[in-house]
C-alpha cells in the first residue's frame, strides 16, 4: 500500500485502509457526494473500487459532484451500471450516452445552487449526503475531535458535502504535492434565515480556512491513492477562435475608451474549453495589465497571463490546465500559489459576489436565436451535451455578459444563429453581447426586433443570413410587428431540416 | 396653483412652476427617468403636460420608469405618440398595443438590473438620464446645496435616476400625505469595482436614508400636483385562486413538518394581481404567525396580514393596494408605517439579498411546459403581455421558487401546460414548484423526464392530460429517451392549433 504516513495526522492513522474496504461503507441507494470539478481533484481509487464491487453485486447510488470529473468516476461507474442519478454537470462520453438513453437520470443545475440545495435537504429522497468521498493532499489535526482536509486541485462542493455527510471517506493522493496547502479558502455560509453577506469584496479576499474541517467520528476511512488527475490537452486555437478573441479585445478597448470599463477591466470569468482559452489568449497578447480573474476553472490562459505579469489574482474553484501546463504548475507551485485562490463553487459562482465585483462573464453558446436567447446545453433540443454549469450564475449577474459562438458548426451544416433556440438556458433578459468570428453584436438596451437585425448582421454566417432575414421579415408581417415576431410552426424549421436532411440549408 | 409652500423648503421655493413650464426642460430625444412602480408614486402633471405639448409639436422621448405606471403616463404619452422607447415593464392597454404593433420600442428587463444598467451608461445612446421626473410628498433642506426628496407610494428607480440625471423635476403631490415620511429607505450602491455588500441581512434592516438626496443646482423645477394614484380594484378571489392558495398552504405545512422551512416560514415574495393576492389571503386564514415579507409590491393581502397580527415586517418597493385599501392606509398611515419599508427596486429585488435571506418566491406564469420552463411574458410566443418584471430576480435566487398557473385559460381553449413554452423567461434550472388549482408539482431534484410526468399529473387539466402524455410518450420514443424528449416539428403544435382553430384541443 502507498505510504501516506507523512501526509496524515496521528489521529487518523488507524483509519487508513484499502479502497475496496472503504467502498463497503457505501450502500445501495446512498447519496454520494464527491470532491472534483473538471477532471481535477476528484476521488479515483474508491470510485474504481465501487465500480468493481458493482460488477459483482449490483447496487446503485446517486452521484453528486462539483461538476464534471474524470473517467475513474464517470466512465468506470457508468459502465458498471451503478449510477442511478447524477448531478449537477458532466462532460463524459459514456455518461452522456447513458443520460441520453434514459439509463442514468441527470439533474442539470446552476453550479452555485448545488451546495445549498443539498444542505436544504431538497435533493434525492429529501436526504442529504450519506457518504462524502473527497480527495486531499494532507490531513492535519485541528484538535477537539476535528481534522482538517487539505484539498487538491479543486474545491467544488467538498466543504458542504463533508459538513453534511453521515460518513466521510478521504483519499489522500500522493500525486498531488503537499505544497498545495495554503491555496484554498474553504467557507460554508449559514442557511436562511441566519445567512450573512459573503464577505468577498475583491477577487483577492480570503474569507475562510485553508482546510475543510471534518469531525473525526464521521471520518470512516482514509484511502491512499496515487492516480493522477486526468486533465486533457486543449485543442489548437483555430482561426475562428483567434478572430473571436480579437473581436472581444477590440470591444473591450472601445468600452474602456468610452469610460464604461476601467483600464484594467473588471474581474474576468471565462468558460471552459478551447474557445475560452483562445479568448484569454487574446488578452495575453493585448496591452491590458493588472487584470483579475474571478471564475470557475483556471486554465492555461490564466497561467500565461501570470507568466506575462498581467494578472494580479486568479480566483476559481478548480485548476484544470492541460497536461503540459499542469506539469509547469507542479514544478512551480510556490510561484503560482501566490496568485491563485480556490474557493467552494458556492462562493466562486456566487451571484452575490459576481454582481458586486462586476465580473465580465464570458461563456460559450451551442446556439443563439435571433432575439438573443442562448442554448448552452442541448443538441437540437433533445440530447444534452454537458449542462448549464456555472454560465447562468455569471451571465445573470455579470457587469457585462458575453456569449461566444462560431457562426457555423458541423462544417456549415448548422447555423449557430437560429430563429428559436431549441432549448433556452439564458433568456433574452440575460445577454448583453454575442461574439462570433464575424463580429460583435452589442444588444444592450435593444428591443427584440432591433436585436434580431444586429444578431443576423454581426453574428450569423452569410450562408444563413438570407434565410434568417427571410424568416424575420415574414414573421414581422405575420404578427403585425409584435414584440417578438415568430411563425410558430416554422420556429424550429432549421432544426427540423437538419434532423431530416443533415443540414439547416434549404 | 395648488399651494405646496408648507411641503417644500425655502431653498426650492423659487423653482415652483406649472407642469407646462417644467415640460419645457424635456427635449426631443431625451432619456426621461421617472418615479413610479405599479400605478403608485409616478409623476402625473408633467407627463400630461408633455403629452399635450407633443400633440402640438411632435417630439419623442425614451421613458424609463420603475415598472408599470398609471394612465397619466402610459396612456396619455402613448396616445400622444411621444414615446420612442419604453423600459423596463408595463401593464397598460394602449402601450401594449403600441408595443405589439411596433410603434413603441420596448426593452423588457429584470427589474433589479435597471438602475445599475442606467448608471453604467449601457442604455439608449449610451447616455444616462437626461431628465428625472419624480413624485415627492415633501422636499426638505439638507444643507450644503442639497435637498432631500421624500418619496410617496413607491421607490422604484428614483434614487438612481435622481443621482444620475442632468436635470431633475419634482412633482410635489398634495394627495399624498406628508406622514409617508420615514417609510422609505433610499440607498444607491457604488458601482464595481468599488461596490460593497448590500447590508440587508433581515427583511427589517434599514440601510439608507428616508429621503432621496438631490443637488439643488440640478433641481430645475418643482411642480405642484394633486392628482391621485390610479390604483385598481382587485378581482374577486375565484374558486381556482382559492384552491391554489389552499394547495400552497398545505405544501408549506408539510415543508415545515419535515424541517425544511422554519415555523414562521421565510420572507415571502409575491407577484402582483388577483392570484397573488388570493395566495396571501390563504396565509391570512392559516395558522402561520410572525411572517415576514420581502417583495416588490405591497398589496391588500399584506395589509390583511398586518391587521390579523401575523406580519412582523413588510418590505417592498411599491404600495399598490386597491382603492379601498389605499383609503384604509391613508387613514392609518402612522399605524401601518411601523410595518412597512419601501426600498429602491435594486435592493427590494436584489439577487444578493433574496438569496441571503432566503425568500419564498411566488410568481404567476402565463404558461409552463412539461419540463418546467416558464413563460411569464408572451401570448403565443409573439405578443408581449406585461414583461418579466422582478420574477427572475426572485425565482433564480429564492430559497424556494414557486410558480402559479390555473390549468386552463380562455374558458378551456388554452392549456397552461404545453409541450414547449412559446417564450422562455424562467428555465428548467430555476423552478422548484408549480401550483395549479389541481395540485402541487414538486420538481426539486428531478430530471426532465421525471418532471414531465409530475407536471402533467399535478398541474395540467384532465382535458389536456391525454394530449400531453401522448406527446411526451411519442417524443420519448422518437428521441430514444434522451434527456429532454421533443418532436421539434410538433413542439408548438398546441399554439399553432390555437392560432388556427381558436383552441388547443384536437
Amino acid at each position: 500500500m502507498i505510504d501516506i504516513k507523512d501526509r496524515v495526522c496521528e489521529a487518523v492513522a488507524g483509519k487508513i485502509m484499502s479502497a475496496e474496504a472503504a467502498a463497503e461503507f457505501v450502500k445501495d441507494g446512498d447519496n454520494v457526494g464527491t470532491s472534483g470539478f473538471t477532471p481535477s481533484g476528484y476521488p479515483k481509487a474508491v470510485p474504481l473500487a465501487l465500480a468493481e464491487k458493482g460488477k459483482k453485486t449490483p447496487f446503485q447510488i446517486n452521484v453528486w459532484t462539483g461538476a464534471s470529473v474524470g473517467p475513474e468516476m464517470d466512465t468506470a461507474m457508468t459502465q458498471a451500471g451503478i449510477v442511478a442519478r447524477r448531478m449537477p454537470y458532466q462532460t463524459n462520453n459514456d455518461l452522456r450516452k447513458a443520460i441520453n438513453n434514459g439509463s442514468v437520470k441527470y439533474t442539470d443545475l446552476h453550479l452555485s445552487h448545488v451546495a445549498q440545495m443539498t444542505r436544504y435537504g431538497f435533493m434525492e429522497n429529501r436526504r442529504c449526503v450519506d457518504v462524502a468521498i473527497v480527495e486531499a493532499c494532507k490531513i492535519i489535526d485541528l484538535g477537539n475531535g476535528q481534522v482538517g482536509l487539505i484539498p487538491t486541485t479543486s474545491m467544488g462542493n467538498s466543504s458542504s458535502y463533508v459538513q453534511c455527510a453521515e460518513k466521510v471517506i478521504v483519499e489522500v493522493n500522493t500525486s498531488q504535492p503537499v505544497e498545495l496547502e495554503g491555496m484554498h479558502d474553504s467557507y460554508v455560509p449559514l442557511d436562511p434565515p441566519n445567512r450573512k453577506a459573503i464577505p468577498v469584496e475583491k477577487p483577492e479576499d480570503v474569507i475562510g480556512t485553508p482546510y475543510i474541517p471534518c469531525d473525526l467520528d464521521r471520518l470512516v476511512a482514509v484511502v491512499p491513492c496515487d492516480i493522477t488527475d486526468k486533465v486533457r490537452p486543449l485543442g489548437e486555437i483555430d482561426e475562428d477562435a483567434q478572430k473571436m478573441g480579437k473581436n472581444l479585445v477590440e470591444f473591450f478597448k472601445s468600452e474602456v475608451a468610452a469610460g464604461r470599463l476601467p483600464a484594467n477591466l473588471l474581474p474576468l470569468q471565462s468558460g471552459v474549453g478551447s474557445v475560452a482559452n483562445a479568448v484569454i489568449n487574446g488578452l495575453v497578447n493585448s496591452d491590458f495589465e493588472d487584470l483579475t480573474v474571478y471564475t470557475e476553472v483556471i486554465q492555461d490562459g490564466m497561467f500565461d497571463l501570470i507568466d506575462a505579469g498581467k494578472l494580479r489574482v486568479c480566483s476559481g474553484t478548480a485548476l484544470s490546465p492541460s497536461p503540459d501546463c499542469l506539469k509547469k504548475f507542479y514544478d512551480n507551485v510556490e510561484k503560482y500559489k501566490k496568485y491563485i485562490i480556490l474557493r467552494p463553487q458556492e462562493v466562486a459562482n456566487s451571484p452575490e459576489v459576481a454582481r458586486r465585483i462586476g465580473v465580465i462573464a464570458m461563456n460559450t453558446a451551442i446556439e443563439v436565436d435571433i432575439y438573443g436567447n442562448v442554448n448552452s446545453t442541448h443538441i437540437c433540443g433533445t440530447k444534452i451535451m454537458n449542462g448549464i454549469g456555472g454560465s447562468g450564475d455569471y451571465a445573470r449577474n455579470g457587469y457585462l455578459t458575453v456569449f461566444f459562438t462560431t457562426s457555423l458548426a458541423k462544417g456549415g451544416a448548422i447555423s449557430s444563429v437560429v430563429p428559436f433556440c431549441s432549448h433556452v438556458d439564458h433568456t433574452e433578459h440575460d445577454v448583453d453581447v454575442i461574439v462570433s468570428e464575424r463580429g460583435v453584436a452589442d444588444l444592450r438596451g435593444l428591443s427584440p426586433k432591433e436585436r434580431a437585425l444586429v444578431i443576423i448582421d454581426k453574428v450569423a454566417n452569410p450562408k444563413y443570413q438570407p434565410l434568417l432575414l427571410d424568416y424575420f421579415k415574414r414573421a414581422c408581417e405575420a404578427c403585425g410587428n409584435s414584440q417578438t415576431p415568430h411563425i410558430m410552426d416554422e420556429a424550429f424549421s432549421f432544426h427540423d431540416r437538419f434532423v431530416k436532411t443533415g443540414t439547416m440549408e434549404k
